[in-house]
């Protein structure tokens, strides 16, 4: 097992790298947990951003990132699956591995997916946001694949290959790198069935019976990460200093709201790491 | 008269600068009133303001007012005396000049002084924070000059040269370029005399008679310049949009609390002038 951390950052765009570099700036050991590209980095152009004038989003993600490494931000990349407190610590579920943190700054980004019907219900009864961790479970099992994520051909042929038999299912046509053995569905899931666990899905009008399904998305829902936070419209919902209804988690950027903004994503950072600081030198006086 | 303005931001720090740019990418038109210098230039190294690594005070506010030239964001230098209300439009009272604008963002950074005692219901009663515009009042009159203003000796030339008897009270001891016929006085100011029009001072438990008290501040105390303002902590308190108390003026940056530092400064700049001009296009629609 790894050291604890002091924070775990969730998701490496501007909130993220804010909150990382200010928790370096208090001496607090950080590390930013990402799953992918920033959606910044799709930005033909970024006019207000005080400081850079007339950039491209790609650009201004790189001066970010070059600072970050210039204080020795770490990164890791791959997919948080949950997080849970345990005590006065959380235990970060990443891509399988357990991450201790003593707290987490939530900078997930902005969820442009709504969960499915029964979706928070059977997640872990049958259905999964995580290759890695359970593609082993469905070896000879009848699977489905399912959303946007940038490496979803990628992950569809890893469960494959563990022998799986693999749907994917896609509004796409032209699908290019899925391995030939993998049968591909056209269309959307309406709705997903089962009880206690999962039973099939419904596609195209049609019911698929199934054993396992992978939803692989960019973005997250934050309360399918972490239990119990409360959301308002989506977003989740904080007091100033950017703090929860969660002791000890933190959020901020677009997934705690409107306007989805670098400088306002980068100052909520800021105000979520020196309160999660502050935060963490309280735990010390108490131990 | 000059035409109406769109947005007036008060200030000409981060804040105030993140404001302008933002209010001038919503195609408002926009002015910075501001009056000295910021409390940034002197910062001898920022390491948190994502996307500048090991930077200098000075050399960020460059990057930071080239951005606004680039954006054609016009400044002028000065003093805001007061703000009122008048329909829905503010007048502005600046160095005697009075500028109509359709909201308001101030941006005045931290006051780090205090009000002395009835420094505020002897505000125009005798006591003035405006050479340029209530100086003519005191000739031959006796006034004192005080304040930590970059230009009081400046001003206190200026009031001497409309024939006031200036008295010049400060803590220094080494004081360049006063005029000779001013009377300096090494003190502090420990209250001030007056029920319905200023009688006089003490300085150093003794009390001096006078006509007239200039206070020439770098910074405002934010309700000394717009009545009714309500202040918790001697910071503004606003709303999540940036929303005074006041229908049409907003807040952002150190003047709204804590913590003053520099991203949340222009996160709140964006967040302000994006609800300004919000704010401006529905006055038009009820028009």
């Amino acid at each position: 097992m790894e050291d604890t951390l002091d924070i775990a950052v969730i998701g490496g765009g501007p909130a993220g790298l804010s909150a990382a570099i200010n928790a370096v700036l208090r001496n607090k050991s950080v590390k930013i947990f990402t799953n992918a590209l920033n959606y910044l980095q799709k930005a033909e152009k970024v006019d207000n951003y005080l400081g850079f004038y007339n950039i491209s989003g790609q650009e201004l993600m790189e001066k970010f990132v070059d600072h970050a490494n210039k204080l020795n931000v770490s990164f890791e990349y791959g997919k948080v699956i949950d997080i849970m407190k345990y005590n006065d610590m959380f235990m970060i579920n990443f891509n399988g591995k357990i991450i201790n943190a003593k707290a987490v700054v939530l900078a997930l980004g902005i969820t442009k997916e709504k969960m499915l019907n029964n979706e928070e219900k059977l997640l872990g009864k049958g259905i999964s946001y995580c290759a890695t961790c359970d593609g082993a479970l469905y070896k000879g099992k009848n699977i489905a694949v399912y959303g946007n994520a940038d490496d979803i051909i990628e992950e569809a042929n890893f469960l494959s290959s563990l022998g799986a038999n693999v749907n994917y299912i896609t509004v796409k046509k032209d699908i290019k790198g899925l391995n030939q053995n993998i049968n591909v569905i056209n269309g959307i899931i309406s709705d997903i069935i089962g009880d206690n666990k999962l039973e099939g899905i419904i596609i195209n009008d049609k019911y698929i019976k199934l054993d396992g399904l992978f939803l692989l998305r960019n973005s997250i829902a934050p309360n399918s990460i972490v239990k119990d936070l409360i959301l308002e419209d989506g977003y989740i919902v904080v007091n100033r200093n950017m703090e929860t209804n969660i002791k000890g988690i933190y959020a901020c950027g677009d997934c705690k709201g409107k306007p989805l903004q670098i400088s306002k994503a980068t100052g909520e950072g800021l105000v979520a790491a020196q309160n999660a600081a502050k935060y963490i030198d309280k735990l010390k006086e108490m131990i």
